[in-house]
C-alpha cells in the first residue's frame, strides 16, 4: 500500500546529490590537507565527550575545527566550545542525519587551509546516518560498553559504513559485566578487519594511542595530499 | 538542490496511509480489551532488558505477548523468549522504524481477544519512531542513567510523542554521576507533566511500582472496553 516505487527513487536522487556535494568536500579535504573525521553513534555513546578531549589533546600541536549535528540544541556546540577550538553547531530540526550540503553550508567562512584536523559528529542515530557521505576521510562508529555487546549485530549497516570502531565508556566496563570478547567478535563478524579501539574519555584510558593512530593518518593525508599538488 | 516538495508530499502520503492503518489497529485493540504498548529509545537503553523483565513478571497474572523490531537478527526475541510469552521478531532490513503495517502483519495469526497486554518493541532510534503511530494505547520513551541527562533536550520530538519516560538502568545511577534532578527538569521542559519512572531491571529496583501502573491502566481500557459493547 505503500508507493514504494515513487518514494525510492526519490530518495535515490536525494542520495544521488548528496554523493556529488560530498566528492566536491573531500576533494577541497583533500587539497587542503586536512583529516576530516566523522562520528557516529547512538544518542549518548559519548560522541561529544570524546570529541571535546581529542580537540583538547589535540590543539597544543595541530590546527583542529568540529561541526555537531543536532535536532535541536546548541549544548554539544557549547561543551566543545570549552576546549577552545572553532567549533559549529549544525540543528537539523527533525532531520535524523546530517548531509553533505549541511556539512558544506557550515563551512562556509572558515578557511580549510588553516585547518589540520576536522571532526564532524553526526546525529546520535545508528541506522540513518549510514547511507549519506559528507565526504569524510574516516568514519568512526562509536559503541558504549553500557550498550550491550550486540549492537553490531543488530546495525550492521553502520558499522559497514564506518572505518573504525570505538569501545566507549571502558571505566564502566566492570560495573555491566561487559564481554569485550564477545563484541569484538560480533564486530569483526560484521565487518572482518575493522580496526577497533577501546578507550574513556572520562579517565584517559587508550586516548594517547588513539591520537597517535589519528596522527598518523593526518600525515599519510598531507603526504598525499603534496604528491598531487 | 534537494526535491524538497516532491519528497515531502511522498513522506505525507507514506504517514496517512500509516496513520489509517494504526487507527485500524487501535480500534481492534480497544475490542479486545487489551493493553497495547511500545517503547522507544535509543539502542541499548535497556528496552530488552525492561520488556524480559515485565513480561515475566506480569505472567502470573495475565495473558501478555510482544512483537519486538530490529534491522537485523532475532536476538531479541531470542532473549524474550526466555519469559515463555508469545514473541515476534519483525525484521525491517534498512528501514529505521516500525510502521503500522509491519505490525499489522506480525499479528497475523494471533487471536488478540487472547492477550492482556501486548508490548511493541520499536527500532532503536530516538528519532524516527516518533511521526509513526502503531496504533498502541501507551507509548513509553526509555532513557538510561548512563546516556546523560541532556537527551530530551536534544531528541524533543520522540519525548513529545511519548506518554511516559522512564529512566532505566537506576543502578548505575551513582557510577555515572547521573543528575536525576536535571534529567527530570529537563523531561518537564519539553513535555510538561509528563509521567517519569525509574527503574532498574537488574536489580527490580522501580519494577513493581511500574506494574501497578501497568495494571492500572489495563483496568480502565478493559472498563472503556465493555462501556462501549
Amino acid at each position: 500500500m505503500i508507493p514504494e516505487p515513487r518514494l525510492v527513487e526519490v530518495r535515490k536522487n536525494v542520495l544521488k546529490q548528496n554523493d556529488m556535494i560530498a566528492r566536491a568536500l573531500r576533494e577541497r579535504f583533500r587539497e587542503s590537507g586536512l583529516l576530516a573525521v566523522s562520528l557516529v553513534s547512538s544518542p549518548g555513546s559519548g560522541k561529544t565527550a570524546f570529541l571535546e578531549k581529542t580537540l583538547t589533546l589535540l590543539q597544543p600541536r595541530h590546527r583542529v575545527a568540529a561541526l555537531v549535528g543536532d535536532l535541536a540544541t546548541e549544548n554539544d556546540a557549547a561543551r566543545l566550545a570549552r576546549s577552545h577550538a572553532p567549533v559549529k553547531q549544525i540543528i537539523t530540526g527533525t532531520v535524523c542525519h546530517l548531509e553533505a550540503a549541511m556539512v558544506q553550508n557550515a563551512l562556509n567562512g572558515w578557511d580549510l587551509n588553516n585547518l589540520d584536523f576536522l571532526f564532524i559528529e553526526n546525529v546520535g542515530n545508528l541506522v540513518c546516518p549510514s547511507s549519506y557521505d559528507l565526504g569524510e576521510d574516516l568514519r568512526f562508529v562509536l559503541l558504549a560498553v553500557t550498550e550491550g555487546e550486540d549492537k553490531p549485530l543488530k546495525y550492521p549497516t553502520i558499522f559497514n559504513s564506518a572505518d573504525v570502531a570505538i569501545i566507549t565508556k571502558s571505566d564502566l566496563a566492570d560495573a555491566v559485566e561487559f564481554d569485550e570478547a564477545a563484541a569484538r567478535r560480533n564486530i569483526q563478524s560484521v565487518r572482518p578487519g575493522m580496526k577497533v579501539s577501546k578507550l574513556s574519555s572520562k579517565t584517559g584510558e587508550g586516548m594517547m594511542e588513539f591520537l597517535d593512530y589519528l596522527e598518523m593518518n593526518r600525515r599519510n593525508c598531507r603526504a598525499a595530499s603534496a604528491v598531487s599538488k
